[in-house]
């Protein structure tokens, strides 16, 4: 329960920002929330180090590199029991960029990326249901992604 | 037909260290790939341009911020054909962090975070089931998020 | 109960021969079941009458045309006595290619060809699930055609 | 990528006239498109040889000729991964006269046509739940079929 | 609770054997139950009087009668509240020969019986899903009956 | 196809009137369709060699004879194609009063009737889930038989 | 998040032994606990105060006195935003004795004991299936209830 | 059928009270339904003796004690036919606090208790999917209770 005592508003505020734009320098950080760039650098070290700030990532729009196809798994498993030497199989598959470990009717809740159909049937039938402990699987291609934003920042504003 | 006409693999170079690491200084990619900063620069201009960067994310442990759940929903609506009014009402709702307007048994695919199990029933009932159009929802918590990914890239190494 | 009173064996034999390939010449097909080709044309003209044949269609290779998803559709309709009204509203969307009235979970059951999944969007949210009456549908990606054959015929080779 | 760079206007415009007629003569075909019928007869050629013309096939109403039933399999396979080996099986079953491998709950969707409930009964039981690998089907009687046309063609009409 | 009071052994044997065999004349039941035929008469007035014997039907194979199909129908109303209005128009319905109410998925669970798939087309569409308060019907149509006999007596055979 | 060829307008008006009453007396049959008791009987005795007639069934009230609980069971097999050992092993059990082999999400579908809750549960799972094949049952009580019929009759009332 | 801050060792000491057995007396689990009875009863009051424990409830075998289904119900609303006025409607119902807001594919779970099956008709018909805003619901009927437990407790033995 | 013949109208009224708060003294049951306390003792020995009454149970709001997650479990087990020795493992899982076998789509319904999401894992993923004969769980997560009462209690009030 003491997860987040060593958090106090100052982080917040630095995640909030680079939550935004994971870019922004670390000066300009400093200059929004009057702190110096270096008290920004040391409390994103702190961050880091408490597993808290895992990295940053690109977002890209795969479908104008000509990927066309994403698309969610519900992965029903032959037992739920083997979902651990599934999900080590399908981190194998580079086609596979989400692993979840879900309640409710499915075991596991994945993310592909295909080009099109053709790759589509090579990544289910000839890579993804070849893995032992995988009964079958339903898609859900995703026809438009809305939002893909960070969790709601609460802190005062002092 | 003509959307990656003019990605090189150059372009495509720079982009998969970028997945890799969001953070990673141009002079230090230019270093890798044997091109000048730069070059880096004018690239991930084009690419901003072209739409293929659409900008970088913070990936942080949500959990060790004592956002305790993380979980998927299915969405029911009343018809299919009133995926936008929903859509944007779900954009006002800060703990909807994701959307994706899917094929399949659900309409619509959403991701949240809640602090805590009356937080969730507060996003829930106070907020989400109170969307005009919804029918109803399935909830899927996610008990463990294995890999988070890019896209697996493809290009010639010369 | 009549149904097929007046077909005969010879007509059947013709038949079956233009179910393996409708463009075969009349004349060709008189050989084979040694009668003229004027008698199979008099067959063929009592056969359409009888509504029997409805014509024939080429089968060709859509995904060899861009055309790179083919899906069918379970359509749940908001009352299943609504299929008259949106089978006809249907039949106006012409990448719906298929319609069928079913038993079982699904009112009608359609398929569908489409470009890319920016036009599978398209053809879901902006026409299909725009007809009234629609509630909801599923979607199955054909990931392979296996056959496409005829109904076995049963006729004595005498 | 380059599936359809031979195709031309011209191609696109004989393969929409014999979409709608396959019986249609190719120097009716020439008259209508202002080309000649030698034309019209090596273009088919080369979309034969290009893969894209996989023949034609007669429609014919199989309730006139005594065939009552006609049916949609969802089929449940064992593993999904025993697609090809049950495929395989199925297409030995004459009643079998479309196989689809498709996403979605069912791993194949097959079409079967059956002479009433008895011979149904026949083919379900007696054959395609005999196959290896099948778990169990699930079957939608097609009630009426409404359309059956080719994918929509598009094309100037210069 | 007192239901089954007035009801002895006599009675209990006498039904089992017309249970058996509902044509059996009541001499022949008395000398099998060491009781005169006017006690079974007597008994048998009791037993219809008490609303335990509400009758005897004809058993028949319907397909040897040409009616092919038989079927079960989950019936899905708008609201289950709907049930005792939509049983008094299935009622009405000459095909639907047997409706219960029911717990589970489907409010109600009815049988019926069609000469042929045309015949199914027109009771499903036609006659039942016209019924208002009916949703959505799904279809169980029976390959085989096995048993079909009355619930297992025990009395004691002094 | 020929069936019902030796069944003829008398035969049916018989069928009619034993269909509404079993025991019905053949002189009184005969007074209402103007033929004599002898005709009757012998017709009936045709139906009965035909395989039409099965037999008649006493209609008892089985609540009134204490056995609460009647119900249908949706039975998934582990496959299919165990549908004939399984129905052997059900028939031996009493309290399963009807089976059919049906079309659907369940292989078999069987009446089973209880006193009440716990021997609901014997005959569940000390009886019906014993049987080697079945994976699992769906159970939908009867809460209220509405109707019990015969097929619609159709004949000339010459 | 200082939901239990106010609770030491000796509360969870006394809760876990009236978890165990509500009607111990104080001076019996003071005993057990080396405290005063008098310490006891302060405790118990603050724990009632604070909410955490509220209150004790008789444990009853119902199928002994003569209520023989007990049964959980999946209720699925017309809209998931009507659970508060459901709720409030079912409270009214006697024979509802829980009420659970899920998630999930039902949006309430509910808890009923009746009589028998006429009883559970009457309380689905003519109480619960009356409610507004309930669509349907879906009967688990307990056949055998194997435990009922508090939550495991830990605290130190010290 | 002889359950309750022993049970008289003071039992029901002792219950009666008891069900609304077990810690009631016996002498002020007594004052209220006019007899000694020695009677209330009496008849409650009566009712345990005959497995009426099991006991009473503290009621605690877990939540308060930090135990965030109370959610119940529809299992599906490999087979039906393996709910016994299931039982008997899940029994043995403290988080684990009821277990009822039913009728219905899941052959087990189980309610756990869980700290947080992190626990949840632990319970599902280390201990119950662990259970041999367990294939999958759908979890329903409760996000309020709302009523926990005891059957409706029927006597006269003379």
């Amino acid at each position: 329960m003491e997860k987040n005592l060593e958090i106090d508003n100052t982080d917040l505020k630095i995640l909030d920002l680079l939550m935004q734009d994971a870019n922004m320098a670390y000066t300009e950080i400093g200059k929004r929330i009057y702190v110096s760039g270096g008290t920004v650098h040391v409390r994103m070290k702190k961050l880091e180090q408490m597993g808290i700030v895992r990295g940053s990532q690109l977002v890209i729009d795969h479908t104008r590199l000509g990927w066309d196809i994403s698309a969610f798994l519900g992965i029903y498993l032959d037992k739920s029991s083997l979902y651990e030497e599934v999900a080590v199989e399908l981190e194998k598959i580079p086609e596979v960029v989400n692993i979840h470990y879900t309640t409710g009717i499915y075991s596991i809740f994945a993310k592909i990326v295909c080009r099109d159909t053709q790759h589509l049937r090579e990544v289910l039938h000839d890579k993804i249901q070849k893995v032992g402990g995988i009964q079958r699987t339903e898609t859900f291609i995703s026809l438009e992604e809305r939002i893909l934003r960070p969790i709601p920042f609460e802190y005062s504003n002092d």
